[in-house]
């Protein structure tokens, strides 16, 4: 739930940098099946007037353990949330999913403000 | 057999991002030894209209068990059938074949759609 | 504290190069709950007219042992020290801080002497 | 010996691809001292009308196991061989050879057609 | 010492091609404190009309191992004695030093012949 | 949930052997806290009339999921279950828990039928 | 099917040695669903009047590619097929399947001829 | 300082099993220069009557931030502050401090109750 | 051949020590299809009266280079050749020979001086 | 040199315990060559009255780096100075040299007070 998360002001807005969080305990259930679907949830960002923290993220990604969710809109949710709460310079979010019928999935959707020029990756 | 492929609408069209598997028990006949042959094979795309769904990929990659077939064609043809599938702005294939005779062999083949300027990688 | 810093001149000014220094053992304070945080410092820098002195740097890091810190403004801090130090013509500095609460946390700060065109990377 | 290697014809020559060969288990002489060398050989390349056959190529790389040539010539001369047997958009050798007096010592050379534009790599 | 490099005929003068080495036992003294400091040391070059010769490398390491030399200075010292030896088109000295003070240490230095253009990296 | 557990009989009565399973994707909450906690099950045991079925151990443990339980009681209750369950000659379960708090946490508890004679381990 | 294998006599049958092959493409299909298994075979024995003749033990894994049979069963057969074969003193079978629901699964099975005393392990 | 450790009652004393701890965040100050050192400490014991409370044990390693100890003494002051919280059958401590002068380090200390027959390890 | 074998006088013959040597480079031919064959062999021993001598044993490996000769042999007669020149109190000799048609394949053959009483291993 | 060599009085003598060392920077001379030789030493020991003290043991280790001497005796020095210095109740040295003519060397000494009843290892 979006409403979880909080932000705080940028401590140095006037510098370019980034910030990556790697979150390996992720879990959600599948919305056929109801069985557990694990992954790690990678976040990188340059920040612009707000930072992600830390604390509320972590209850963010907690409040997915009961809820049915396919993995492709999990990652761009994740994605829109976060763009929402502190408005990024840009944005990345990967999600690695555990193997399940011996394949790996790894989904990775990323953000760029439109005042930006320049190439995503 | 590519009949077995099954596609669902991409939930964020709206959104360049990029979707990849890995199936490490992928296994094969050599044509002409009937030998088996074993690789882990690697699939990339940013989604179109369409996403491969999980689990008739898998079926598809079991397909290939009694097939005698040589690994370049074969990495082309996985390669075509998923672009038929689902039209995907970019795909890519990575075939890593088990070593044979003391040489290992990994093949790659993308796409690009033909509206879309860039470079291939 | 910066007045623990030193520097040394250049021994080849006339040569674009750079160095790279990690320091695994950062330790500092949470500044909301006082608990000690642990962090890898990486810095990279291509020198101007002065170099970072080693040992002076090793007592630098161990002054932030006792002070409460957040993660993002010790990074840009650092980089601040040091830019201010040896007048780099680019230097970077990234910070790998250990997981709490099940979350990885890295901060990459860079600098580029105005003078300087190009890419930060 | 060249005379050793054979092609076969690209199966989708409409397609630029990529195959990719490591042989870990290289031998040859060295030409001042008769002592073995040991090198792991990696070929990449773009297949352009014929591609390498393996097993024609695993008899070739076994026809250097007694003679004499210095690491630098035999990169070469690899790269040129299979330059004339198969017509490539692109190929490159990598000759990592074990550690002799202490050095290890890696060769790279890479052909790219004339009638193609772009970096070499 | 300088005068213990050899060098012999680039045997393709005609092919833009590289060789690396590592050399994983260089070892000198620290000159303010005499205390022994080690390195790996990795040279990269594209040769010119020259190679360097891979014995009289090792004599050349090993001649450091009673010098009194900082980092820095040894760095750029190996690679204007290896320029000069063999003229190359692109080199690149690598000294990884081992930890000292909890610190590690990496330094840095390209070359590239005033007629070529490009990017140094 | 040990009625979730199902055992079929040793195919191989006979004959002392050993069957080890590995479950990374263990979940549950903690009792004071009502955080998730993760781990990673292994069991490994001699069966004796009857074995565990792969399937309903996936079910048993998912039944962990919403549960408030401590890590210590946890993994002897895991043993208990199984024990009662099929009866086997030698058991033993290691719960290996991800850091908390910074501290990695493993539990070991064994059982040896008692007409066993021999050393547990 | 065990009438695939050979057997060689034991050039050294006055030393106790041992040999140990691993075979990690196995391949065999689940009795209750058809689906594709895989496992790692590892076999170590003190070999007896006779030893196992490596050709014939692949094309004996390959006989199992498309039948249907369970873990445990399968990794007791190639027990006792390859004691029957060769009489060794000692001799072990671990099959290491590759991860199904989310749990590894392994398979030891020993054996020791009666007129030897010590240990299995 | 011993004072912050606390203890619970085993909650399953009637089987013999075994508790392990990795704390890898263990610093403290060398007694005769003031300098930090980093060590990794585990434990592992067999519970007695009472277990260590995880979070106190958290605390208890924190209050040697401060203090100027050497590594030898606080090993054992570490197993006997253990020892004397919750009379454990066995337990080991073990310090594994970060390199210094280019030297590892690493201190094992073992407790077995009096009543116990058996080997330390 | 073991006339190349050379041994010089134990420096300590009165301690029990070990020396334990790894070559990765050995290569002989298949005696059956003339295909080159690779290894790793390590050897270890307890010194008796006299000490293998390096430099020999590296010449003594490579006079397999030409040799037709099957891996269970080639194992037990470097172990005969070795115990023959220098006397040993205990030896162990481990050919790890690279995987050939999919398998991988170790053998260990070791010898204990009759007037030794304790366990091979 | 031994003199070099210090010791402390063991601050826990009443409790059996150990103490493990490892130098990754050992370099000594060829005596037949005068080439440089490079090991880790690794030092584990039970302490008797006394402790090896840190700082004198690194110049200990740093005063071979003139002396040509050959690997085998080496090792079996270190130990006899060792134990001469502190009197242990059993010591072990293990020196890992570098590969020389592609083959790694490793030597193990290992000493045990004769008022010890047990097994060397």
């Amino acid at each position: 739930m979006s409403s979880l998360l909080e932000a705080f002001d940028n401590p140095n807005p006037e510098r370019r940098y980034t910030i990556e969080f790697t979150f390996p305990e992720f879990t959600s259930l599948c919305p056929k099946t109801g069985q557990p679907d694990f992954a790690t949830i990678v976040i990188w960002y340059v920040p612009g007037p707000r930072c992600v923290e830390l604390r509320s993220l972590k209850h963010y990604f907690w409040s997915f353990r009961d809820q049915g969710i396919y993995m492709e809109p999990v990652t761009n949710q994740i994605l829109n949330d976060l763009v929402t709460l502190c408005d990024p310079v840009e944005m990345e979010v990967i999600s690695r999913f555990n193997i399940r019928g011996g394949i790996d999935h790894e989904i990775t959707a990323s953000y760029q403000r439109e005042d930006e020029e320049g190439v995503s990756f």
